[in-house]
């Protein structure tokens, strides 16, 4: 294995698994990897035929003693469906499988996690046996992180032995920090991430949970678009959708629904003026076909806004120009000064994708995250998340994400389908 | 029968009607009637007990000859769900039950009922067979009237027998001086009306459809707005639903809904400020709960805005200011004052509400009415739209809409039903 | 009033409601009321214009002192849509509106109450919170009813003020008793029942709580026959709805889903042999145009059985044959001597129609009833149900319904509408 | 490549392909593979390194003059969600991207390819424009294949260049022994499959469209099974789910639904006998905690019937005994031996599932397989499916399925995560 997808362990594992498995599934050994590439031939790029992840599962052997290990699950950021059936996975697997009944709920993010937050909350299996259904964290969520010092002081403090954080790139930074210090004091704590990205842009992980749930939204939203736009003459629908860097939802929506005519993501830059830019293909459009439908990213464009005024949010990230009303205005401005009576509608549905309950194919993928990444942290290894590759869970260090993003390559299959099924040209104004 | 809910004739129908309804049915006649006020004792309040609508359905002889007639349908003003199902109905219903099979579709409201319009499609069985499973109008709709004589003129060049009219106020309006110009000129013409709005808010029509479609819609987000707010320390959940002057879209939303704190009408005033108004009201619940949800209606708290700047649109509307994006900044504002970190989230459900597909108990009623329209254009009724009172669908002059508004009554059961259920104060800030 | 809808009253109501209405609502009187029949002219039938319902409401004067008073809760019979929003529309009234905070649920049905039954659980506003969006009853269910006697010695034990019973016709019978017993041992008892129908079949009753659910769910089931009736060659979609002796769920589902081509009630007997019955009328529409949707209500055809084999349920009501197993048997029988390679799909969704959580229309009448229970049982009133008539919820004595039926009227409207929707004969095989 | 996986191809690719791609994403050769078994280390298994699939993808050369092309799409075997979507996307693919506009859409399955079947329709990309969001199949379908040579000649004599087939295991040993027929007589004629197969059960396809579609719905089922379950005293859901030869959809659904406590496969036989048996898990699990939830995948425990009784159906498949109502019968007949009153809800979802309308995860999945199955023909590729494997669409010879089965693996990790969810033991009464 190549040492940037090399795990860590606080030490040997020296108690048995508690899972009996041995007769009929036997358990999972570091040894079984997945390559990162598994491309033949020409296909494969530059990576090395070797590398790969190590496959997440059941070890045979176990670090913590489960009766007497407390655990902890933390959510942070922005909502996503699912959190609440990955908290639900976590606890149920702790408790059956593993005989650990001592499972803290830390409240409202990172900032629960010192000695101002509010106090953590005792879970067990009935406290989550119909969470899974409802969207949302029942833990609450905050974006922010207090000092890496001071959580690695709470959770001593508070002998927690195992954090679970769910979250985000920022989530992920944090916990990286608070490996850092937590192998600094060298404390046999375990930390393992399960990491949310509604946007689907982490890195290694190549289907998110939530995203499912999200399209599945979003593709209403462009129907509800459609519906608006052929209801009234010169009827025009624009959807912002969420993808800061990353514009997988606007994508796989485009191609799920079927009904937009253009699509802008974050990774294709565009132009709105001039013959060849978005106002006068737009216009374009509506006088062949009497509508138009429009999919914009959140991260799109953004270029026409002034960074240096827009700033940071909490979680540190840069804040985006709002594409979606700039969009509003000059696309009602052009119809405007070519004397044509558009109608155009514009529906921002974000925070109804983000607070949905996962749909049945997400709350699967949220059980089996949940699971593995117990398995994980039973096993001793810390400073992990768990990803996903090539349809099957694995191990990937935190500190592998760093520097590293994932977006939709614009020279690839699933950029070029969506040019196929909107009809849009390669080049929008640039 | 008083004056007011005379329904008006073309002139003696003639023909036997081709339902055969004689034997196991019998026909509705003219004399059926629902008492206005079906009040018994002091609950009665000030109406005569012989007052009251005719009731809708099949009369024994029709004016028309069925094959012999052309009708035409039209779809004015702003989405709603069930617009399609109401289409299917009158085009299935004139087809199999009078062997009417002439039936124009007028394309993009009104204004297609004029040369300069879009020409009008045939409509027959196969063209609508699946479209009540959709959301919009398969017609097109638009805003704004062409004259009255323009429109006759149309009528009487295309041999337009009946007209059904789909749509709100302004199109009732629209309705009345058709037939006022029909009358004048004396042509045989029968203009029945459908009422549409999504507020429920036309007088005389105690449900419209779409009307349930609309509160599930908008429940859905009340639930997301709940999500949210409980997802983030000090969440605020704020939710802007259709409601111009009446708030039973928000009334009902609320009741259904069970989880808004505050929920804000247009007949209702309220203040923001001063210790019993809005921004402490939120203030004091967000500090006692960790979270809020607000429901607004579009017209409520209107007086904050000056009408001179706000204009009017092409239906002749006065045009609202924009009280969600306004409570939103104000909110914010407030608890940025008092150092308090707010997460307030804003969702505008309303293009996906208006575009939603009728769900089954309005498609029911949807059905009624369209097959209500038929019976009385074929009798040759004219000047009236299908009201329904008490469970009843009825025949209603259009010209008694004039000056009327239907609204919540601040003192009645329904808002109180509501205070019970979010628990808000009488009196806001008033 | 006249005396079968007279309202029986505990006793004097001397003490001020804790609700705070005066000023701006005023509390409803016993002299509001809804009249029976509230037809004007030749419509208006036999019955007298002064016989009507007592509206429900708030009243000024309570018989009960909330603090001291001990409510319970029992749901009986089979699931239905709604059951615990009615349940949590109960709690929250008692407590909120009424301070009354000593709630008990009753486990299973009247099974309950009794010494022998499950102990009953506390209920206040935590318990019930979110239930509302679940389906099925929180309390358990059962059918059946333990002697008058001995549930009243239960009250009575454990001091019970008022009961709240959620169920069906057998329940009401059971609470008819119940108040029979309570006033013969003059106990101050108030026994107020909410409706529980899913077949929509209990008189004064005009929608019962669930059924707009019922017939949302019923209706996908249609669409999916539809869908696999026109994917095979000689496709028949066969679906058996609820409905033991009023079909209003399969006439009102055609009517909504608009691809039945066959509706088959209770209330209208059908033959299935000869020239005019029902196979051969399938066959000559299967023959047309190559596919069938046919619905039928659980208790339709049931003359085809003997009703000495078939017995009676836990709850005394007599058996059904099974009439969908029946028809698909007779159908394939019937193609096959044909020699017609018929492809029937039998669809069954009951389990899945009953089990379904309320929509949002349903929701709010649950809330309303609820509401109006608790009004009902603090001023003292017992032996009564809450009714719905011409759009109020009013008072209904609950022996009013012993020996009445509600049921599709086969020369009535709606009926006729279902004719008209299908487009099948008159008459089947009769 | 191996032998096993290798693609036929007509002839020599001479057309340069109208996809203006070479610029901007370039186009993908034979040559681009994913290995068959991406494992590293001694997870890899037996398999050979180099052994892999094509990936199916737009092609610099066309074997086809695509004006000058007739393409053919038939539909066979039972409904799944999401055929339209693939017809859809079929069709927009060939018109908009190949310019291919000579679209026939065979009626009735590959009956519809013989002079016998019903007259073909023309296919445009108005006829599909919204069919992707109905359930069932535009086209209809049917079991079982005409003689070879009879399709070819009718193949012949429409002029048909290429034949899409989208089917399930008895239409891809259909399309293999058409492909051979057409290499017998030396015609240029592509036959490219979309597998079909709601089971999930095809080789070489992880993931066959419409299968998350039907998790879904099934997951709807078991809610209702676990309501119906906990509202009655020994409440027992009992769903059977499809599933003839591998339980995916059982055991997916188990995992998403998070509520079923006993999951019952084809691949893991069971006994009801015994103390370890079915029938006393059930009571146990009933005395236990009330209620129990078991979900049987149609082709499980087929031990109990005589095979010679059951006989095959149309499509060649051995019919099933059906386990479901066995079950039933024997739960029902424990309790009362055992004097327990259980209430046993039996759900059987199966139409419901089949023709429900693709969600957006399986409407993304269809038009990806409909466009790369255009490629393929468009390529002179014949004889072939399209595959799934590691999240890449491939080219894999429809021989290739011959012998071999797509299941669940007893001793596999999807297995124990079963049974970690449900809490089962290992081995039932075996």
């Amino acid at each position: 294995m190549t040492d940037r997808f090399r795990i860590e362990n606080l030490g040997e594992a020296a108690y048995p698994s508690p899972i009996d498995r041995a007769e009929n599934f036997g358990f999972t050994s570091d040894d079984h990897r997945i390559a990162f590439n598994p491309y033949l031939g020409n296909g494969g790029g530059g990576h090395g035929v070797g590398e790969g992840f190590e496959i997440a599962g059941p070890r045979a052997k176990v670090y913590f003693n489960p009766p007497k290990t407390r655990a902890a699950i933390v959510t942070c950021g922005g909502l996503c469906p699912g959190i609440n059936a990955v908290i639900r996975g976590i606890v149920l697997q702790l408790w059956y499988r593993y005989n650990c009944r001592d499972v803290l709920g830390i409240r409202y993010g990172f900032g629960g996690l010192s000695d101002e937050g509010e106090t953590p909350i005792q879970l067990e299996p009935d406290s989550v046996s119909d969470v899974h259904m409802q969207g949302g964290t029942m833990l609450g969520s905050s974006r922010g992180t207090p000092p890496p010092q001071e959580i690695v002081d709470f959770l001593v403090s508070q002998k927690i032995d195992m954090l679970f954080s769910i979250g985000g790139d920022g989530t992920m930074r944090g916990a990286t920090a608070i490996w850092a210090e937590v192998k600094r004091r060298k404390l046999p704590i375990s930390l393992v991430s399960v990491p949310k990205t509604i946007d689907n842009d982490i890195p290694f992980v190549r289907r998110a949970f939530g995203f499912e749930t999200a399209v599945t939204v979003a593709t209403q939203s462009v129907h509800s678009a459609h519906v608006e736009a052929t209801g009234a003459p010169y009827g025009v629908g624009l959807v912002k959708l969420m993808g800061r860097n990353a514009g997988y939802i606007a994508a796989t929506t485009c191609l799920a629904a079927g009904q937009a005519n253009i699509c802008l993501i974050p990774e294709v830059p565009f132009g709105l003026d001039g013959p060849t830019g978005l106002l006068q293909l737009i216009e374009d459009r509506v006088l062949l076909r009497r509508h138009a439908v429009i999919v914009v990213a959140e991260g799109a464009g953004q270029s026409v806004f002034d960074p240096a005024r827009l700033g940071v949010d909490a979680s540190g990230n840069a804040k985006l120009g709002d594409i979606g009303s700039y969009l509003q205005e000059r696309i009602n401005q052009h119809f405007h000064q070519k004397n044509l009576n558009v109608s155009l509608k514009y529906i921002d549905p974000s925070y109804l994708i983000r607070s949905a309950p996962a749909n049945p194919t997400d709350l699967l993928h949220c059980t089996r995250l949940a699971q593995n990444a117990v398995h994980a942290a039973m096993a001793g290894k810390s400073g992990l998340l768990i990803g996903y590759w090539h349809g099957l869970m694995t191990h990937v260090p935190t500190q592998a994400l760093a520097n590293v993003k994932q977006a939709i390559n614009p020279h690839g299959e699933t950029w070029f389908n969506v040019l196929e099924t909107t009809g849009q040209p390669v080049a929008i104004g640039i």
